[in-house]
């Protein structure tokens, strides 16, 4: 490649970025004006953080789980998130219900499969989850090679990845496309594929793995940001992924450990200004 | 109104409002030396920050909701706190006893309607708790009209109001002479009403709002707060209303967003002097 | 004692403190190095704070409690910590299975008796678990000296102990040595006996017990220190009391309260130095 044309690859990746941060800026700015409200169905160990982190982003949540509601309160919500962190098998019949009755509305919704790799039982959990046709699902690199391979993982441990994020994308690739779900990777780069686009992310702080309920905090972030773009669904899952983590970055300036981190990250994302999302988020075509 | 009657009602209303202060500093006071067991029945999501509110203010909180442990533990709590947030069918007969046992053991018990309008299934339940005569009732503007009103709110946005604050007090009014609760209103200014008397209370800053679980919170500290003066409910719940406002304004002072305010105000709450709280604590006859 | 015989003796204690100061050390690099995966089937108001304080001390936790799970899930982790907080009955099943696949599979288990004296159900539920023989007990002295005598306490207040650990020694050298468990008992001067040896530990600050489930955290690391060290489980008992203890003498010189308290400590616990470990860990035989 001559001089020239890596030149004019530097300016259109530059441009290209540049889009990409401006368009996060502008779902963010309307997340903030039109606070949807994002139904979460999700884990006892997140619920805290990830309120915390919807209602700091612009977002309005509400942690409702019990199927007698889901058949009037779904249809009110802009997005759903379900996510799969504590589960019982009494939590199992809501969760189905309430993806069914999103479908059925048009609403996004989203799959957290916590530790999908665990045990049997929550993979099949998560299967069963998945033919439900999630608009996203996001989890760490560990999580989606399970669910690709439809396999528990003898090595799992728990909730924590222990894979690379970039190791899953042809995974996540395969599974996009089998699934017909955008399939979103956390790790080191965070990965977004819809099967044939794959867009990177180079946002975050590895400390954010030291804090519980991040990766199922951004999870619920996506549903808030595909809620507002839903015509977007990879672009509005990667904005979500780069402004958290670039809240956690500002965050990380002032912190001393994971719990200064959690604080600053929720005062940082409530707080983000045009300019720095515009100089600081990276997304990327891959 | 001339002026020296101007000015007579101006003292009268600034010796009420120190009056107000001081019993608000006397009941605080109290609530430290004598640590008064609040027995909370709430939501997942509230449980860590209710307990550290309670705690922070000197009261010793106990989240203890199985129905097995209520006839023998309810009459050793000083109050109950029942809060409708993450409701499912199987936490209603506990809610249901535990208020039942509170009433017969002359304790008090105050309701929490969370998102009351939300869904009919919400609604039913938190008017069959109604019925059971709390104490006090305190909500956000959109939950007591839902309470007054029996309905489903259609425009409901799950836990957040659509209403101010001052837009229900009549509907409060109303709902204090029909159900023999005090009621309490959570908003830019705070009503307080036992269907006679409407206190208003100034304290608190907007960004509350961006913390889940703050009115949870708030609702458990009027617990405490009527535990230590059950002669006084009103000005209790006023009390209770004023000082965590007041928290939360100091806290406010030192915050960069809503998790460090979230910090701050629990610190601040731990801390309130006797001078502040006479100085800033604003509760007013309306 | 003539001045040389005390010299000596303060000589040798000073070299057998430096000796479990080392080892406290020695525990924790080992933990942060092997980050031993801890299942915690706990209560809802611990579930935050105890993952985030396993994460920051260097161990993966896994909030995992369906029965459905434990066959598969339990026999992976390295350690297994059973919290009876917030106890419904159809949690007991779960915690009763995982106590017994953790005995076969020889893996340390730990149970915290929260509130054992509060109510009948409660005693009956920690009493059924202690005879599955838990590795280690930990509670505060009202908890301690109630599974001693197997009564309820009249004067229960819930969570908060009504005792001094001090006054616990006894019961808790005679319930370790019916139990076979070691016994950890919280307070002022934390003791931990296996019904011979009797060991103290100096760490810790006060105002800890106005953080919610603190107790619940430290008995979690518990579990993460005996998973590193299995063959000294009074000694790693002892380390992860202090370890914890002393990070909180380190979050209170920056703390202004309760709330800022918790977020230094998980700091200082994430970021805790050899030479900061070696001069300031306190643990003594008694």
């Amino acid at each position: 490649m001559n001089n020239s044309r890596a030149e004019k690859q530097r300016e259109q990746e530059a441009n290209r970025s540049g889009e990409l941060g401006q368009q996060a800026w502008n779902q963010l700015e309307k997340l903030r004006q039109e606070a949807p409200l994002v139904q979460c169905i999700t884990n006892f160990v997140s619920m805290d953080i990830m309120a915390n982190v919807l209602l700091s982003a612009g977002a309005s949540p509400a942690m409702i789980h019990s199927i007698e509601e889901i058949p009037e309160f779904t249809p009110k919500a802009h997005a759903l998130c379900v996510n799969m962190g504590t589960l019982t098998p009494d939590w199992l019949p809501a969760m189905k219900k309430a993806a069914e009755v999103a479908n059925k509305e048009g609403k996004p919704w989203i799959l957290d499969p916590v530790a999908a790799g665990a045990t049997s039982f929550r993979l099949k959990a998560c299967i069963e989850l998945l033919e439900l046709k999630p608009t996203v699902v996001r989890g760490n690199a560990s999580e989606i090679l399970a669910l690709f391979k439809s396999s528990v993982d003898s090595n799992s441990k728990g909730v924590d990845s222990i894979h690379d994020s970039v190791d899953a994308v042809e995974a996540a690739k395969s599974l996009a496309q089998a699934s017909g779900s955008v399939i979103a990777v956390s790790g080191a780069v965070d990965i977004v594929t819809d099967g044939q686009r794959v867009v990177g992310v180079q946002n975050g702080v590895a400390m954010l793995q030291k804090i519980t309920a991040t990766g199922c905090s951004v999870t619920a972030l996506i549903a808030a940001f595909v809620a507002i773009d839903p015509l977007h669904v990879v672009e509005a899952t990667a904005s979500a992924l780069s402004i958290f983590g670039l809240a956690s970055e500002i965050g990380m300036d002032m912190a001393k450990g994971p719990a200064s981190l959690r604080v600053h990250l929720i005062d940082s994302l409530y707080g983000l200004k045009q300019a720095t999302v515009l100089h600081r988020v990276s997304i990327s075509d891959l």
